[in-house]
């Protein structure tokens, strides 16, 4: 199967690799490139040059971002070329767009790698759905952030450091916001929450991320048996489910709590196989590059065409979604009792509120932070 | 697809639930059981029964044992029917067999809830190998023996203690040998190995398990931030491969000490896709009879139909899988140091080596306990 390549970044790098390497079902002919960087004879800056090449049957897109990738895609789609698909910014603003103008096309969709990068999670959620509901799934879902809280935690050293020694080490963007606030978990949450519930999931997530979090606060809840990890969760009762990004205090007996550097852990609970977690590398150019050819070999091989489906009428209903709350503060918090030395207890909040209630928080005391208590076991 | 049940005990059971409640697309029509069982319309206690059904295009056998199992297996093979097992004794036995018999048949084998119960772990080795070569895998795959060294830890409680409540619970038979001297671990390390190497396993495994364990033993690890796990494990390195079975004392920070209760938790490491996990219900009715199903599933779409190779000519090289053991003992060890109250060190065995020096030591003192050091990530 003749295949071209939108994006010669990291990933497209590590696909390219792979399969030259190791993969002899499928060819990478056509590559799109920037007009100043087409140094291989496959490389064009002109995507008209792959959309009327009728001999790339499939168009793998790993560029980031909305625009242009969005168009490239439905285009391709069009032209009757199967897509896989890395950019988890563009799958979650426009899943369900995709996969109508895919069934329209008589083509397939593949998204492995937008979530969790070589590990096997929708493929996972996939399989789990044909015998079983989804009832809830959560996850460290951010390998720059797990990295950041990891390196704090077992190093004892300041956030901005450890943030200034991911970027050295290429683990963090040179603007980290969408790590640190939760943006890049919230796309990942997004679409996880569309595979495991069948839906098309609100972009109106509660999300908080950790760019507040210190070294004080880690070791306050370290005296609590406690650490944190940013999460991304989902949850589904009946007709109804929510979905959220923020904060969370493990017990340090979890599983999550000793994720180390920048690895993802992923859990789902579905009804009759349990509780199923997936541990691997979130990102980086083989193991996403890996989760990439996974979906280019089920597409040449045609033993698998993922049906996502996300025309389940389920409401969203936020209040799902309940915690107890530690707000680190010097803002006044209503309805707050004491938690510890300058940190207070909320109970039973849902996530939706709690974002309410540090907005209002941080508009008295900018470096406010939030985290929910994890249930205990 | 019509399909047959041989036992219908606590797996037998899960699975003939969940074909009826949840998938249209197999029905269970023939039940094997013993003369005075047969409670329901389906029973029969002639296997000819079965095997001269030809509407009966499966057989799920879930009897356990070796025989008449093996036999059973392959009187439906040789019928030209497909057969799924959970059974990893007859497994670990006849693989070989079973894949030559299989093919020349021209149906298929499968066994995915042989390792791991609900976790899908066979299917994962197998879709890592269409891109990677599996160099790594190790687990914790008994679900009754985690259960104790998790109560004994959590606990503080002595093995005989917790053993006796396991049993009440159902989490270990009225003979736990098989368990707790690391014979349900041995045979799915030998699956485990010759799925992830394609190679026909050795049953001459090193094998030792957590019989001698005591309270005094955990607390001594916890001291040296350590407590003890039984894994199974597997390593290859060009043409040669090791594999076995043993306690192994690893960190308090790592996955695998926070495994709680009857869990799994199963690592591999591959070339591209690197370091991956998976955790959950490693027995019990629903998730082994989940894992048949995803099998019985996968063979009446027939989307994927296994292609098990054991034709690697490996050599079996135990020496590849090397520690540092402490080995709690009151018999004199050569080439011992000291390592703490009562126990001693021994630097870089093999884990053959190994094995045969508890051997010896346990003819002075036969409640000797030896672990493998993990060495620290």
């Amino acid at each position: 199967m003749k295949i071209a390549l939108l994006g010669y970044g990291t990933v497209g790098r590590g696909v390219d690799q792979i399969i030259s390497e190791r993969v002899s079902e499928a060819e990478v002919t056509r590559i799109l490139e920037l007009p100043d960087r087409l140094t291989d004879a496959r490389m064009t800056s002109d995507y008209d040059d792959i959309v009327d090449d009728s001999s790339v049957e499939l168009v793998v897109e790993c560029m980031g971002g909305l625009e242009p990738a969005h168009a490239f895609i439905m285009r391709a789609l069009a032209a009757h070329k199967h897509v896989v698909t890395s950019n988890k910014a563009v799958v979650a603003a426009h899943l369900a767009e995709f996969i109508s103008a895919a069934a329209q096309a008589g083509v397939s969709l593949y998204i492995e790698a937008a979530v969790g990068g070589g590990i096997p999670w929708i493929a996972s959620i996939e399989k789990v759905r044909r015998i079983d509901e989804v009832t809830s799934f959560s996850g460290i879902m951010n390998g720059t952030t797990n990295y950041i809280v990891d390196a704090m935690r077992r190093q004892g050293a300041e956030f901005a450091d450890v943030l200034a020694r991911a970027q050295e080490l290429g683990y963090a963007e040179r603007d980290p916001s969408a790590d640190i606030d939760g943006i890049d978990v919230k796309n990942k949450t997004i679409i996880s929450a569309a595979v495991a519930f069948g839906v098309n999931c609100t972009p109106d997530l509660p999300v908080s991320g950790i760019r507040n979090l210190t070294k004080a606060d880690l070791d306050l809840f370290a005296a609590h048996g406690r650490t944190v990890k940013l999460l991304g969760r989902g949850v589904r009762q009946g007709g109804r489910y929510a979905a959220a990004v923020e904060p969370v205090a493990v017990g340090e007996g979890t599983l999550e709590a000793q994720v180390p550097s920048n690895f993802n852990l992923m859990t789902l609970d579905a009804t009759t196989v349990g509780e199923l977690k997936f541990y691997g590398q979130g990102a980086g150019s083989l193991p996403t590059g890996n989760a990439i050819v996974q979906d280019v070999l089920d597409c040449a091989s045609g033993t698998l065409r993922p049906t996502y489906d996300l025309s389940r009428a389920l409401a969203y209903a936020p209040e799902l979604l309940r915690s107890d709350y530690v707000v680190r503060t010097s803002a006044a918090v209503e309805g707050a009792e004491p938690f510890d030395e300058g940190a207070l207890l909320v109970r039973d909040l849902a996530a939706a509120d709690a974002r309410a209630l540090l907005a209002r928080a941080c508009e008295t005391d900018h470096t406010s932070f939030m985290a929910a208590l994890a249930q205990e076991g």
